[in-house]
């Protein structure tokens, strides 16, 4: 057979979901793995939010929904956006997609003509780059300082007359870190000097843990340039339900739909209505969860630093990024090999050096994999 | 700002889903409008495959699946296309997607490298040409006989060295009409002696009156050649589920999972519960829905053909093409404006001088459809 697509072919497939496949093949040969790779909340949906969904499905909301999404849900998300991220934000300036990373992948498309360059700021989430690559972009990675994980100088001397976007997103995945308001103004004066687009990836921004968040679209001048991205996986323990948005200017947003049209068409139905659910009803739900989370990560980071291994800071989202000092491939091995500890090599990140732990998992899990990386380094 | 990106920036949104947002919008000012012009059945999912996903909420399956989809809808699927369509088929050939629409996309990029050419056979889908752009190929088209809606001479003098891939729909979107045997033969031959990939488009496989469907993996030596898509959406009534499925040859599949890891991930977990309960249980809904879009159709064109409007062959699907032998949107817009029923251009299908009228709606609708067209013609 001749070649298939040269681009795809180069893509490498996602290392986390690979990671996760290996420890649950172990899993299926009754090895007794605990998987800390995935970036998934333990808890399940909270019981309305469900409740919404059963409720749309007995109803007959089994229909096609407007490409966007539900009327109900683009004035959810407008409403939220506006008052909490301080975006001013109309319905008719919000896609719901299919996940997040559909999100991702729909803004770089919309955004990106062949040979236009989309910088990333290591360490960072495994699709950026694909994402970039789909579009016919080309990425370009800039690394966060080492001590703070702040974007510094490097940023503004990345950028040339190709440099198209810039991608932020804070709380980090795979790092926890939480960008400082001046690093986020540095991005927004970048932007504005250089006419880019931002995209903002603020999926984790009610995983946060004695910082504030704050909006790149929120900056002077930067709503015009900024495409905001969001969903429901993590802050209401949503991942399966494949719910995400964006918030962007009315001529990169009409792309996207476009995009969307001949693409996926919408999200399912009957869950739009369930994400309704959860942003309009109790938020107490995410508060809980979220206090649990911050127990969960001072249990480990302090567990991991009493065996000497040091961590980024740990501020947001649900992982420990830790400073392995060494080859991640071979630790990451040696964890899941030995200890039976499934965690993601920094590599996936453009990060060697680091392993990135999940720390969604229970208490009593959690505690286990510290004890058991423990017997190997003693 | 800058321009974004040209391919999308030159990809038309979807014209089904502007008309139908246009019926929409005269609705919503209390104009009293008959909507034929989406591809969508009228009917509520069948009971049982609706309280399968609501078990499975219930239960907790709200987490992410696997990548390709859920264990039981791959086997499921993999024993539907192995019994019913005779294309042997093991689950690892198998990905569940967010929609067939999506299965298409992904097929397309898997493919095409920038350059590739594929064929695409007129009167077409309205998201053939898009996917094909969306992934760098080039689309050619390619007319069926305007007398039986057939292949003939023009596919083969189509092909050249550039030509990658041959997308066949059968039963049609629009002219619901159905390739015969020798057509498919055809099709097979020229793929084999050009090395060329087909993607063979099912989605209305159950939903044919009269003929038998073939498909186009089941000729000698095509499985390792074809790409086989389907979905849940038309023949259940499950089009706000968005799941679709394609069956590939091995190498293409990894590329298609590469791509759906970076980009979407997976359908919605609990609603693949409700995919398996469509495929394992009783079949008596689809006949019934069947038998009663075949009375439909049989009302729907001899209404036509009393006024004077020719059809092409209303084999399967649940549309009537109808020749207008005149300007397509301008009767289009006449039916709308006038009429007050809704119909697509035939330009959309890239077949000026027809338009597609979907028959998926209640008998006393298209009677007063009809009703109220006869009135425009006399």
């Amino acid at each position: 057979m001749r070649p298939l697509s040269e681009k795809i072919g180069n893509i490498a497939p996602s290392a986390t979901l690979r990671i996760a496949a290996q420890a649950r093949a172990m899993q299926a040969k009754g090895i007794d793995v605990i998987s800390l790779s995935l970036g998934e909340p333990d808890f399940d949906t909270p019981r309305h939010i469900t409740e919404a969904a059963i409720t749309a499905l007995r109803e007959g909301k089994t229909h096609y929904a407007p490409g966007r999404g539900i009327p109900e849900l683009l004035s959810a998300i407008s409403e939220k956006v506006t008052r909490e991220n301080n975006i001013p934000c109309d319905p008719n300036q919000v896609i719901v997609t299919c996940g997040a990373k559909s999100a991702v992948h729909e803004s770089c498309e919309a955004v990106l003509t062949a040979g236009d360059e989309a910088i990333i700021l290591d360490p960072s989430w495994v699709s950026y780059e694909p994402c970039i690559q789909i579009a016919g972009g080309k990425p370009v990675h800039v690394p966060l300082s080492d001590q703070n994980f702040q974007p510094d100088d490097r940023l503004a001397e990345a950028i040339n007359k190709k440099t198209r976007m810039i991608i932020v997103n804070s709380p980090s995945n795979p790092s926890g870190s939480v960008l400082e308001k001046e690093s986020l103004k540095m991005v927004a004066d970048l932007c504005i000097d250089h006419d880019l687009i931002a995209l903002s990836d603020e999926i984790y921004e009610k995983l946060i843990y004695g910082k504030v968040h704050h909006s790149l679209g929120a900056f002077p001048d930067m709503a015009d340039r900024t495409i905001t991205i969001n969903g429901f996986s993590k802050s209401y323990a949503m991942t399966g339900w494949r719910l995400g948005y964006a918030i962007a200017p009315e001529p990169i947003l009409k792309l996207m739909d476009t995009f969307q049209q001949h693409t996926t068409s919408q999200a399912t139905t009957f869950a739009m209505y369930g994400a309704v659910a959860a942003l309009n009803g109790s938020q107490d739900c995410v508060t809980e969860m979220c206090d649990e989370f911050e127990r969960r990560k001072n249990n480990v980071i302090s567990g991991l630093s009493k065996l000497g291994l040091q961590t980024s800071p740990a501020d947001g989202a649900f992982y420990a990024f830790i400073n392995v000092q060494g080859d991640d491939m071979l630790v990451t091995s040696e964890w899941l090999e030995k200890g039976r500890v499934a965690v993601t090599p920094g590599f996936a990140f453009n990060s060697p050096g680091w392993v990135r732990m999940s720390y969604a998992a229970s208490q009593e899990q959690l505690d286990e994999a510290i004890e058991r990386i423990s017997r190997l380094y003693t």
